[in-house]
Order: structure tokens, then sequence, then C-alpha cells
């Protein structure tokens, strides 16, 4: 009997020890993980997500570029294209030398931190651990807000088109990107004093767009307009170069906002992913319709650029609330947007505020009020229309102030504006001594065709 | 003995305990999925292929856009590109309220169906469980198929283009867009009576392709052809605008077609999708191949338009079996199609059927030989060539009855077609009031250049 | 008591038996991974990163074809859209036939080998069980190949634009892309001689970039430069057509080489990928700063292309390296890059070398610094500069002497070169039989405006 209780005993633990041992090798891969609350194919997936955001906020400069050159003239393309290409490429490695660790500076007092300087900063980070509880990397992290860095000088560009100098121009971009929108980005997304007070901004309709577009309206109302824009009795249009160039570039932009907002979920969770871009995707049709409806009825035709402005609206406008406002919520937000689009347009030029490319209402108006929004139409009763205000005016006021204290000294210094000759040449040869667009001779239509 | 007897008890049912512990750790995260068979990390996996799919449906807009635009002449630009720009925003919109309802109805008679009106049946669902076995989430699945939807009309809009009334064409689109192509649709991916006929399209060769094709045909018809296209003697070619443009748009059409079809796998299964994504590109190459070969020995010259569309004809082509066939059948039909498309093309001139940028060659000729091809190709031997036939009939019938349904009414009331002055003078300014390109005046050629 | 006993063992084998099937349940979805160190969640995120990394480096031939009908005059434009359409959809078959299994041909004597033809040798293979460790399944590596083998000739269509016979680059885009390419790849990627002494490139700076760039000087000096760019006394500029395609050219192949190099890890490994990425962005970021710095300086004006072109030459730079040099290496050899190819562009218009959108600048001579970059900063201790020396030479050796073999017999037989009269019309005429462009009668532009 004591044998058969001792192989009892013996046949027990093998039992357990296989079982124990299946359990631990179930465990096994999820070790390097085991700090963290996903597995390890959950955090390779949530990774791939926000490095396809990353590509996706990349194109959103393609997008931007195609249509300021083609709401633009031909004579001042060059100059565009030269001046997003240098946004992008000066900004990257600004925002990697700089910006990145005043953005996300750790321990520190909430209005101003700086976690780090140079290359170095970055390059001692650990990158083989899952970061943020498993939703990316490290470096994928620094990407991901490095393509977003640059787009708010972006914004600026469109607004100050075809008169700027240039190297004004490249200094604010650099100093901009660099300082000023990290800076005001930490206060929210490093943690800063407005997260603490409960500011909502998902993914930027103020942090991005409004801190933008403030900068934007300042530049405008120190360059004055074009020449020819306004006489003394009535604003003349100023038709852009290439309309499928535009609409490119808006689609492109579109796509890109897939990235912009699905990658601010900040992992590939599934409910909250394809929820955001369910929102996005019905704010920015909203806004489309909602210009092309008002615009029709005002003008009488149908417009193309106020359609396309109004998709961008729409996008802008549910960017701060993209996760958390209610479906209807995000229709009404667009439709809004729409409508604030065409009417900010047209009050500008009563005003004589001269913005080539529309990115005041776009980005400014549409921004304030996508914030707003949310303190409307957030499913999350924390969100407050009053905190939502006030993050509104702290963004404006060290937006605009920081963008004047840049270029006001520009202004002095090297001056911000191309002389009337330069710009009646336009900027291309008048700047880079070359041209965007050579057809040759215009070939005659086929005989017998209409 | 009884202490000892206890203590073993003890022990056992914490060493029972620890391991049931473990066990249940693990099934933790899973526990969500429990009706799933697949884990976390897959389902996430599963979700951002869908996500990704999706914004590459998207990107096809955007195709579609370009192409029609470089493959039409300069003075309807703006109104091709308000066109598309009104399907996209408006179809997302109508599916989302109507369509979507009407295409995935639940429980019904096969035949028509509808889940529940508005924003609230989309608002109501479960997006937090994994949804269809843990391929996607409800929202990814209802995006995803928002995408689908407005390519339908989109193909609609190439055939019609340069002579359509801009209000028809979107009264048209709109009820297209909500009510045709959901509710055919519904026949078989919402498992309707071809479905369970056995009637086999993967991803679309009928179900949207020949479905747009069907009526863009049926629009032909009504509208007549271009002025100037046809002489009492002979065809007269009218170039495009922009070849650029054009091979801009099929590229990215080319690239939105890894989602169209990668995406109708609803899960990223690496076996299914890799597989699909390979036959989908030897039918595009094969159909270039194939056009490009044909067009040369016919025409004596090498096409450029002619290639293009054989790459879509492939494309086309493949949709129905992108799964199923054999890579030798994927082949077959992509070299077949881009035969087919070359000789429609020649024989809808001849019988002076004017379709500006081949939209019915493309998709609905090339749309019904894919789906017949699945019969002759696929590996699955439940897919029958009188099925595929049976299917091709229907769709045929209704999609072409029901365009008619929605013309005929309108080419009585509104008009279907602008005026001969208006057609002259480009719906651009007649119908917009604007022009799509401004390059101002022709420069020289520098000195001493050829 | 024995009924107590048997009460007691019925309950431990149901608790048992409980146990063990929830750990079958859990082992269960991985067993068909049994062999590989992955999860299925792994497995499928790892694949659709490929799948997404193939579409990125699909883009990259949009990219070329933009780019370069962008450089060119209007009258090539034609021409130059049709040989990428056909490099690509040829490229594609012929590696599908040939390409993929002379690259990869399993067991040989490291210098040439076959692993077996036609579709046949694609379709026997197994595609249902993970592969390469469970980085993607075997048809998503063929495909991800297949894209790459087209950029090869891709580069070479760009040096010898405007100017060469289309049936004579056709046959040898053909055979470099199904033969010349893929026999020199398995050198290093097959696991071929290089690779056994050592010699690293990790996404092909010499194995995709300086193969082709070799290509395209051997085809230059077979040519000979266009008519009119070289004077007796100088170099005439010959400006592109379109600086808005060639801008939208080069973004796309940036967001294309995301795929390029961040699919060479050949998984998802967060920590890999994110990093390539990062190195990728800052080399690219620093050669267009490097270039605009150094042609300003040299010129006196910001120049666009100088930019565009450092761009490229960043991205080809770091090719080789971008998974083992560290971040100040990325930065020094993109801006190494940027300079080369500002001094190169300028040293091959001295020496007469007529290359129209500066292929051989970014593509030959930025990949060789690139890959011997390898040797000086890798992190890796293995990686020696003597070793890289020794690969750039034979593959050096190797694709310009196969170039010239294949090259010159053409240019005996069918002639490399268009007639004068052809090339003055220019090819889109005289080739094609049709141009890329017809923008109607250019409009006044609207009273008042400047």
């Amino acid at each position: 009997m004591t044998v058969k209780k001792t192989l009892d005993k013996l046949n027990q633990t093998w039992t357990w020890t296989c079982a124990i041992a299946l359990v631990a090798l179930l465990l096994l891969p999820d070790a390097a993980l085991a700090e963290s609350v996903v597995s390890q194919g959950e955090f390779v997936a949530n990774n791939v997500w926000m490095m396809l955001c990353t590509g996706l906020v990349f194109i959103m400069h393609l997008g931007f570029a195609m249509l300021e050159s083609g709401m633009t003239r031909s004579k001042n393309t060059v100059n565009i294209l030269f001046k997003n290409t240098f946004i992008l490429t000066a900004g990257v490695l600004c925002y990697a030398l700089v910006g990145f660790n005043l953005m996300y500076p750790g321990e520190w007092n909430g209005v101003l931190g700086f976690a780090g300087f140079g290359l170095e900063a970055l390059a001692t980070a650990d990158n083989t651990a899952a970061y943020a509880d498993g939703g990316y990397s490290y470096y994928t992290d620094f990407l991901f807000q490095a393509m977003f860095a640059a787009t708010a000088a972006t914004i600026v560009s469109g607004a100050v088109a075809e008169r700027i100098r240039l190297p004004s121009f490249m200094l604010f971009a650099t100093l901009f990107v660099g300082l000023v929108y990290p800076v005001a980005g930490s206060w929210k997304w490093g943690g800063g004093f407005l997260d603490a007070l409960g500011f909502y901004d998902f993914a930027g309709s103020t942090l991005v767009h409004s801190v933008g577009g403030w900068a934007a309206l300042v530049a405008v109302l120190l360059l004055g307009p074009r020449l020819g824009k306004y006489t003394k009795e009535r604003m003349m249009p100023i038709p852009g170069s290439s309309m499928p160039l535009a609409t490119l570039g808006v689609f492109l932009l579109w796509l890109g906002w897939f990235g912009f907002n699905g990658g601010s979920v900040l992992s590939a969770d599934p409910a909250l992913t394809s929820y955001t871009l369910v929102t996005t995707t019905i704010a920015a049709a909203a806004g489309a319709s909602a210009a092309m409806a008002s615009s029709w009825g005002l003008a009488g035709k149908p417009d193309l650029s106020m359609s396309l402005n109004g998709i961008l609206a729409g996008l802008v406008g549910i960017t701060a609330g993209a996760d958390t406002v209610s479906l209807s919520g995000a229709l009404l937000i667009g439709l809004v947007s729409g409508v604030l689009v065409v009417a900010s347009v047209l009050l500008f030029d009563r005003i004589r505020l001269d913005d080539p490319v529309g990115a005041i209402p776009v980005h400014l108006v549409c921004g304030i009020w996508g914030t707003l929004a949310v303190g409307l139409f957030s499913q999350n009763p924390e969100h407050r229309f009053l905190t939502q205000l006030l993050g509104v005016v702290c963004y404006g006021v060290a937006s605009a102030g920081l963008a004047f204290a840049i270029l006001l000294p520009l202004k002095w210094t090297l001056g911000l504006r191309v002389s009337e000759a330069e710009e009646l040449e336009g900027l291309d040869l008048a700047e880079h001594g070359s041209h965007a667009y050579d057809f040759g001779a215009q070939r005659a239509a086929p005989a017998g065709q209409p």
C-alpha cells in the first residue's frame, strides 16, 4: 500500500510537472513584456500600426506641398515646393536635436522643461523594451512626433505664400518647429499645466492646427496682402495654377489624417482606432458637403476649392475629439466646420486678410471650433467647455505672441517681404532663378476637334 | 495521520489554485475573445491590416480623380474633380445613413432587407468585441465597406465625363451609392439569394465593377457621344490633357487594389492575403503586357493609355477570383483582360459608344470576364461556370435596369446633358465659372536649347 | 470511505481534465507554428508589416515615373511614362518566371544557381506555414523581392531619358531585371560568396542602387549627351517640364523608402524596424540640408532640384547600413551624401556625362559611399571597410560588365539612339504618335490681376 501511495505520488508529481512546464512554455515568449499588459504579438501589431501612421503623417507634407502649389500662381511654385522641402527636412532635424526633448521633458515644472540635447539624448534611449504599455517602441514614438512637428510650420507656409522672403521664412520656420511648437505642445501632451487642468485635445486641433493658424494670422498681418489682390473697390480673385494638384493635395491630406488621428490613439487598439477613423471620415465628408452646399447657395455655382477646403475644415474640426465625440457629434462638427470655413474665407476677404490657400479659416477657425466642440459633444463627462476655452486662449496668446516675437525682429532686420519687382516677376525667377513649368509650344488641337 | 492528510490536502489545493490562477492569467487578455478563435495579438494585427486596406481603397478615389482628369480635356477638369470629391464625400455619408444597413441586413428574405436607419443604427453597435471571428472591429468593417461603395458610382463618372449635367449626375450618384449598390451587393456579400446559390465574387469584379460598368453603359447610351467625337466618316481621337496625371491615377489605383483585394480576405491571414496580392500583381502585369503588345501590333506604335488601361483590365479581371485561382490562372486572366480591353475600346468606338476614359471596356467587359473566369480557373470545385454566368446576368439586369430607372426620369426632368454651347465652352466655365489650369504666359525656351 | 475516495478520484480527474483542456486550448492556435519562435499573433503582425512594405516599394515605381517626367522635357513625357509602366509590369513577370529562383537558389556554388523555372516553381511552394522564422509568408517574400527587382532597371531609365530607342531599352531592361540583378543579388542576399566573405549591404545601396547606377553609367557613355546639352564652350541647362511632378516623385520615393529599408528587416521587430526608419529619415533630411546649403553656397541661389536630389542621395547613402550605424553616423552619412551629389552633378557636367535626372550621382556615387560608410560607422565590429570595398568592386565589375555586354550588341543591331530628327521632334510624337499635355489655349489672366 505504501508502494502504491508512492507511485501515486510520483505519478501526480509528474503530471504536475508537465502541467507547470506547459504553462511556463506559454508564458515564455511574453517574459520580456512582464511589466507590460500586452503580449508580444499585440506589441508588434501596435508598433506596425504606429509606423504606418508615421508614414501617413509624412504623406501630409506632400499633401500640403501639392495643395499650396495648386492654389497659387505658377510663377511662385518653385518657391513653395522649396519651402515645403525645407520645412520637412529641417523640421525633422530640429525636432531630433531639440524639439522632442523639449516636448516630452519628463519631470519638470509643467511650463518649460528639457530632457537633453542632441542626438545623444535620443541614442541613449532603450529602444528594445516595449514602450508606453506596449503601444510602440521608443523610436516609433519619436518619429511619429517628429512628423507631427513640421506640420505646424507648414500651415504658415500656405498663408504667407507668394510674397514672403525666403531666408526670413526659413529662420521663422526653424525656430517655430524647434522651440515654439514643442514647448507649447508640452503643456498638454508632455503632461504640463494644461493637461493637469483637464484640457483635452486628442490629436491637435489646437496644439497643431490653431498653433500654426495663429502664427499664420500674425504673419499675414505683418506682411499685408499680395499686390493687386485688393483694389479700392473690391477683392480680385487670384486663381490657382492647377486644380488637379490642389485636389491631389487635399486627398493626400485626408489620407494622412487617418494616421494623424488614428495614430494619436498611441496603440492599435481595434475599438479606439477604428472608431477614430470613422469619426474622422464622417467629419471630413460632412465638412465637404456643408461647404459645397453653402458656397453653392451663396455664389450660385458649385465651387471646387471651397469643397476641398470643406474637407480640410471637417478634418481639423474633428481632430480634438475624434476619439470621444459621438457619431452624430462628428457629423455636426463636420457640418459646422464646413459652414465656418466658407463664412470665414468671405469674412477675411472683406477685412482684407490675404491668405492664398485659406489656411487661417481652415486651421485656426476650425481648430478653435473643434477644440470647443469637445466641451459640447464629448461622451466623457470630464471634458468641460470652459476648460477647453481656457486651453484655446492659452495657446492663442502663446502662439500668436511668440510668432510675433520672432517675425517682428525679422521684419526689422532681414525684411519679411520681397520687393515689388520681385513679387511681380514671381519668386521663382527672383529668388531661385528658375521656373516650375515648361510645356514647350502649345500644340494645336487636332483638326476636327471642337 | 489526519493532520498529514489535511496538510496534503491543503498543499494540493494551494498548488491547484496556483495552476488555475496561472491559466486564468493567460486566458484573461483573451476573455473578450472567448467566442473567437484568435488571440488578442492576432485580432489587433488583423484589424491593422483591415484599416490599412481601408486607407488603400480610399486612395482609389484619388486614383480615379487623377485618371479621369488626365484622360479628358482641360476645359472639363474642375468639373471632373468636383464630381469625384462629391461622390466620395456624399457616398460615405449615404452609406453610413442607409447603405451599410441595406447591404448587411442580417435576418431577411435574401432579396431586400434593412437593418436600421441613420447613424443611430451604427452607433448602437458593439465595437469593443472582436467581430467576424476576430478579423476586425465593427467600425473597421463599416469603413472598409463604405470606401468600396463609392467606387461603383465613380466608375460611371469617367464614362459620362465632359457632357453630363452636374445636378443630374449628383442625384444619380447619390441614389446609386445609397440604394442600388448596397441592395445588389446584399445578394452576395450580405448573404442573399445569389450567395445561397453558390455564386462567387471574391472582391467585386461583378458586385462593384460590372455594377458600375452597366450603369456607365446605360448612361452613355442615354447621353450620346461628345460633340465632334464621331464625324460621318470616322472617329476623331480626343486626346487627354495630362498623361502624367493619368499614369499617376492608374498607379494609385493599382496600389489601392492591394487593399481592395487584400482586404477582401477580411482578416490578415498571412497565407490568403499574400496569395491574393500575388495573383493581383501578376494579373495587373499580364494585363498591361497583353494590352501593350496587342495595341502595338494593331496600331504599329506603343500606346501608353492602352497599356495603362491594360493594368486596370487585369486588376478588374482578377478581382472575382484573386483568392482562389492558380498562379497560371491569374496570368491567363490578366492576359485575356489585356486583349479584351484593347478589342472592346476599338469595338465601342466602331459602334459609336463614346467613353472618354474607357470605363466600360475596363470595368464592364473585364468585370464579366473575371467573374466567368472563376468558373474556369478556380481551385475550388464548388465554383461553377453556369452559376457564375447566372450571377453576371442577374447583376446585369438589375444594375442596367435600375440605372435606367433613375436616369430616364432625370433626362425628362432636369435633363442629362449640358447645352451645346456649354459643352463647347467646357463645363468648368459653364457650370463652375472657373478653370483648372493657369500657367501664365509660356516662357521661351532658354537660348541655345533645341 | 471507498465511495469518498472514488469521488475524490473522480473530482481530481475532472479537474485535471479541465486544466489540460485549457492548456491545450491555449496551445492550439500556435500548433502550426510549433517549429517557429514566434506566436501566431506576431507572425500575422510581421506579415502585415511586410505586405505594407511591399506596397511602399511599389510606390517607389510611381515616384520614379513622376520624378523622371518632371525633370525632363514635355516632348518626351509619354515615352518616359511608357518606359516606367513597362519596367514595372514586365519586371514583375520576369522576376516571377526567372529572377526569384535565380536570386534565392538554395543549395548552390555561391556564384550562380537556379531553383526552378516559371510559375510552377512558385506555385509548389508551401505558403501556409510561417516562413523565415515567422517573419512573413512565402508569397509575401516573393512579392517584396519582386518590387525591389524592377527598381534597378528604373534607375537606368532616368539617366538615358530623352534619347534612347524604346525597343532597345525594353530589351535591356528585361534582361537586366530578369538575369543581371538576381544573379548579382544572389551573391549577398541569396547567401552567395560575398555573403560568406562578410560583405554587408542591409537594403541595397550596392545591390540595388549601385548595380543600377553602373548600368546607367555604361549606357550614358554608349549613348552620348542629348543634342544641344553641351556646346563647344559650355553646358546648357535643360530645365525640366514640371517641378511639382518632380517633387511629388521625390516625396513618394522617400515614403517608399520606409518600406525599402523598413521591410529589409524581414520582420516587424519593433526595435529594429523603428530604428531603421529613424536612421533613414535622419539621413534623408541631412542629405537635403547639405545639398541645399552646398548648392546655395556654390550658385548663390536656393536650388530646388539639388535639394530634392539631396533627399534621394541621403536615402541611397543610408540604405546599406540603416540598421547598424549609429544616429550620428546616419546624420554624417546623409550630410556627406548631400555634398557628394552636388559635387558629382557638377563634375559629371564638366566631363560631359549627360544624365537628365542625376541618376548616376544619386544612385552610383551615393550607393558606393553608403556601402563604404558601413565599414566606417557600423556598430557591428564584424563589418570592415576593406570587405565593403571588395563588395563595391565586385558589383561594379559585374554590373558594368554585364550592362556593356547587353548594350553593345544592341547598339550594333537595333541601335541605341533615336535619330536626330526624332530627338528634336521629341520621342512622344516620334515613337508614340502622341503627346503628354494638352491644356488648350491659355486663358488670359483676369483683368486687374498683376
